[in-house]
């Protein structure tokens, strides 16, 4: 049992603290629109702020939604940085900048404390059924103490690098899953103007070097039309908003990903902030005004 | 015990035609250079152009390099039309137009003939091994006689729908395959230029979301710079063309799909032709001034 903190209960943070809490740690809480009573009704502690969160606990855990909530949480007002004593371990597991991640753990060490960032994937089930995938940048001490609590919250845990270098195999991963959505998009998109089934099409190609994740199951998702989250379009545009915005600092072009961002936006323009990622493909059919399905 | 024809022996043609002959079927054969003498001493029979394989065979298979090429053939002088009877089927295996594929269907149905196309996937390895994808467009009653025969020389084999809808699934298996790679590199030289291992990186992607037998087999070769071929620039160049030619006719945008052909022209530009096409990487390295490997 180690004394735990845990920053951030929104509806990723509220599951994964609780996969703490059930483990028998004793976890100090605090978050922004308040503590959850199922959290509380469990065994944890609400604090006032983080600071308080950080006083009583060795390992603070965070997840908020973007680079200025985790610098806030961090070195604001009551952050972090203000409870931290030597000897304390930081982890951040929201999806951010990978650049400023290199920044804020710096920061974090200059106080004596450690610093691992450790974004995940897997979404609201994933946090629900402790299977997120959990991607680790920092130093192997301090990912091997941490990992018995990341085993607590997911299942494909692996250390990548150093700091930032978790934010950054993030960014790979939402840019990698963006440009398949929008080549399996066209490619069925295609199949259906030229008078193919594109059912049939997903099916003869599946096995074969265009076999994706994403054709199996976004594909799926465009010929049934079932644009229902799944990852809303408005989270994907955020991560794609970290890629581009690090690739401009990093000195990177990155075309597709940049035209993937467009769709996006063009879905948001028709009221498709909320629809699934795989409804990038309306944008496509806009454009053709035709539809796969 | 068929009696069959082939026309077009080169890399792809010449073991396709071989599992045929080697089967015990009769096969006569033709190419614009030559027949292999490796086709003639196992027992095919080498004619002087395509009319008197058609006039000798009752399944007439064909595979060229592009649309010209199987007008040419069917029905330029001394093609297979010059030769056709009623109730005879031809089959075309190359890679070629959709848009075309529907014409020179209709053009031999009015000879009352059958018409597949049947393009291929797996490459020389493939057709050596006898383990090529044939995507199959025609009637069901077509497909079902000629069924063994594939079998002979391929083993996924679907019927996609009818004429067009083969050639229709190889351009879709070909855009996805490009745009996967593009993704995989702009994935794997965002992180290498961040500062991550990508290799690592790879690693972590690997079973979730991003996962694609790209990111498998192209991204290993991105990593470690092993850009023989594989499947050559060119012949995917080919490929893309297809698609947007095809787009522009049928009046869909294919965004993605034609900035990864003008990379496979940057590759071209700077000798790469014959490189695998996991080397489109190499035009975004040159834009960021930066290697993944």
């Amino acid at each position: 049992m180690s004394k735990l903190g845990f920053i951030g209960l929104g509806i990723m943070g509220t599951p994964m603290a609780g996969h703490l809490i059930s483990a028998g740690h004793e976890v100090a809480l605090h978050s922004r629109s308040g503590v959850p009573a199922v959290l509380t009704d469990a065994g944890g502690k609400a604090c006032a702020n983080a600071r308080e969160v950080a006083q009583q606990a060795d390992v603070i855990f965070l997840i908020v939604p973007d680079t200025p909530h985790v610098e806030a949480v961090l070195f604001g007002t009551d952050g972090v940085a203000a409870g931290l004593s030597p000897g304390k371990t930081v982890v951040d597991m929201s999806s951010i900048s990978p650049i400023a991640t290199k920044d804020f753990a710096r920061r974090i060490n200059e106080l004596g404390c450690e610093y691992l960032d450790a974004p995940v994937s897997g979404g609201q089930v994933g946090a629900r059924n402790a299977a997120l995938s959990i991607m680790v940048g920092g130093s192997q001490a301090s990912f091997d103490k941490v990992r018995p609590l990341f085993e607590l919250m997911g299942k494909n845990i692996t250390l990548v690098g150093g700091n930032g270098d978790g934010q950054t195999a993030k960014v790979a991963n939402q840019i990698i899953v963006a440009l398949n959505i929008e080549a399996v998009g066209e490619a069925l998109l295609f199949a259906a103007k030229a008078g193919a089934d594109p059912a049939k099409v997903r099916e003869a190609l599946m096995g074969g070097f265009a076999s994706s994740k994403i054709l199996e199951v976004h594909g799926e998702r465009m010929i049934r039309r079932t644009f229902d989250p799944g990852f809303r379009i408005e989270l994907h545009q955020k991560d794609l908003n970290l890629a581009l915005a690090n690739a401009r600092e990093l000195g990177v072009a990155l075309p597709n990903t940049a035209t993937a961002q467009q769709l996006f936006n063009a879905c948001v323009a028709h009221g498709g902030s909320g629809w699934d990622h795989s409804a990038m493909v309306r944008a496509l059919e806009m454009l053709a005004n035709f539809e796969v399905g």
